[in-house]
């Protein structure tokens, strides 16, 4: 298929890989025509990191390159193209405008899908003609490591738009949470800033040092979650399945809930706290040389995930 | 050293493989006599299948099952002993007697650890002569497969109580949450509590599927959490660190913090939804099987993690 990415930064360039190494074509476009040959220089980086993991699917890092194509006209990038993925900056007027764009300029059958994380698609959307074809696949960054995508309609959006985008994403490897509507936060956001809110509580009140809420999710409740999923961890936990979990161990997270109603300010006080123990973990002038461990653990996590499905089961 | 399993069931068994993995002699007693051959049974099936994943150290699984003691009094198990490991039934009135019989008998420098994860320490051990020696180490279960033990002290445990069991927990391979001061659920209930709350409301809401939210966490926001935690997940999500992180993205959970304090009963009509979605995926006669699957799972995972830290680093 024929794919565009408008919006060539961080998360547009990362996008590309995943297209890419689908077999898709891929045209790239930015606002900033310097953002281009950034792009590419990235992903050669990138590309041969993924082959040596084995997540490039056996392809040689040349093949996957060449699927990419700078363009220098937006509408160039669009011209027969099936499914676009909008990388703009996080400002409403920019993806209303973005939007119009978009779909005066792309052929009819296109699916128009935004990367925004922060803003619902029925602010950006509502006065696009084909708005129908308009929708969220926001990614976890980068995409072509973390599966999950937020596919999120609008109130406008087809059914069919929907599905489309989904088969779309399951084909590049994605795995798509397919909203049925939109929620500030969509789902990943909202899952993940109550279990921080909580851990931020829990430093400001002096129960537990951040190292303690790490080891609490590194070596404990992260680990089945990161194969199972919550909901399948507790339907796993109790004799009888999800019901009988629920029955024997509500009334723990009933009890807990009247204390879980006082926001924090993550940027207050606590951040002393937060900021100075992971300082003593990690120096500040560390953190890039950090991300790179972090990326090549994630590679190896997924390329283990991969041998366990096919050894022990999915 | 010498350790004694007082109550030796499903918790106390897993308790007794961690203790005599780490090469600790294990006294096992239980107020059934009958569990404790089951106990021994249940623990002879298990060592092999951990030897064959490399999670003996290397030890013959005979050679660790010589180190379990069955013992017919408590005062026998106690003898000598220099941490006992509490795993009796959930009611403080019986946590109370227990406590009161092991400091009688236990001799005076042995630490008195319960494994409750309902009851707040100072519920059951206020009124025990030697409360400054007693706490809670609470496990997920199993402990021998999952690292993580919250230790918890009363009011009156001693802090050298609450250093001397977290150094015997990480002498038998795991990872200690060290509390300050004791909470209702402890950390980790509490942490996945908000977690599952927000899961549970996203279902019932209509926004999201079961199998949307596990996708959510297993091929997305448990995956970095399975080897970092939340705080360094966000540590190095921002340029600046997590004091960056928290400038930039507080603003989308606050928004969403005004939606998240309505309480879903998780038993109520949400759970027929949550029951037929998982029974859809899962018939209810596998779930013993499934079971299986998730300890194999979880040990390979332990495996991978290992290696990792060792290939790629800690």
């Amino acid at each position: 298929m024929k794919t565009a990415i408008v919006g060539s930064g961080f998360v547009g360039r990362a996008w590309a890989i995943s297209f890419a190494r689908a077999g898709h074509e891929v045209a790239l476009w930015d606002a900033d025509p310097a953002a281009l040959p950034a792009a590419l220089d990235y992903i050669a980086t990138v590309l041969p990191n993924l082959a040596a993991e084995g997540l490039l699917g056996g392809q040689e890092p040349g093949a996957v390159l060449a699927r990419l194509r700078p363009t220098a006209e937006l509408a160039e990038a669009l011209a027969e193209v099936d499914h676009v993925q909008e990388n703009t900056p996080e400002r409403v007027e920019v993806k209303r405008q973005v939007f119009q764009d978009l779909d005066a300029l792309a052929p009819p059958g296109a699916v128009l899908a935004s990367s925004t994380s922060a803003l619902l698609p029925s602010r950006f959307v509502e006065h696009v003609p084909g708005r129908a074809r308009c929708l969220v696949c926001h990614p976890i960054n980068p995409p072509y490591l973390v599966p999950a995508v937020e596919v999120c309609p609008s109130p406008w959006t087809a059914p069919e738009t929907v599905a489309r985008a989904a088969d779309f994403m399951r084909g590049c490897g994605q795995a798509p949470l397919v909203m049925k509507r939109e929620i500030e936060g969509f789902i990943m956001n909202r899952l993940q800033g109550a279990l921080l809110e909580e851990a931020f509580r829990l430093v400001a009140d002096g129960v537990a040092g951040v190292e303690d809420v790490d080891i609490g999710l590194r070596d404990g409740l992260a680990l089945r979650w990161s194969f199972m999923g919550p909901f399948e961890t507790i339907d796993l936990n109790a004799p009888g399945g999800v019901r009988d979990y629920a029955a024997r161990y509500q009334g723990i997270y009933e009890a807990i809930f009247p204390s879980v109603q006082r926001r924090v300010d993550w940027t207050g006080p606590v951040m002393d706290a937060v900021e100075a123990e992971r300082a003593g973990q990690l120096p500040r002038d560390a953190l890039d040389e950090r991300q790179r461990w972090r990326d090549r653990r994630l590679m190896a996590l997924l390329a283990h995930k991969r041998r366990a499905a096919t050894d022990i089961g999915q």
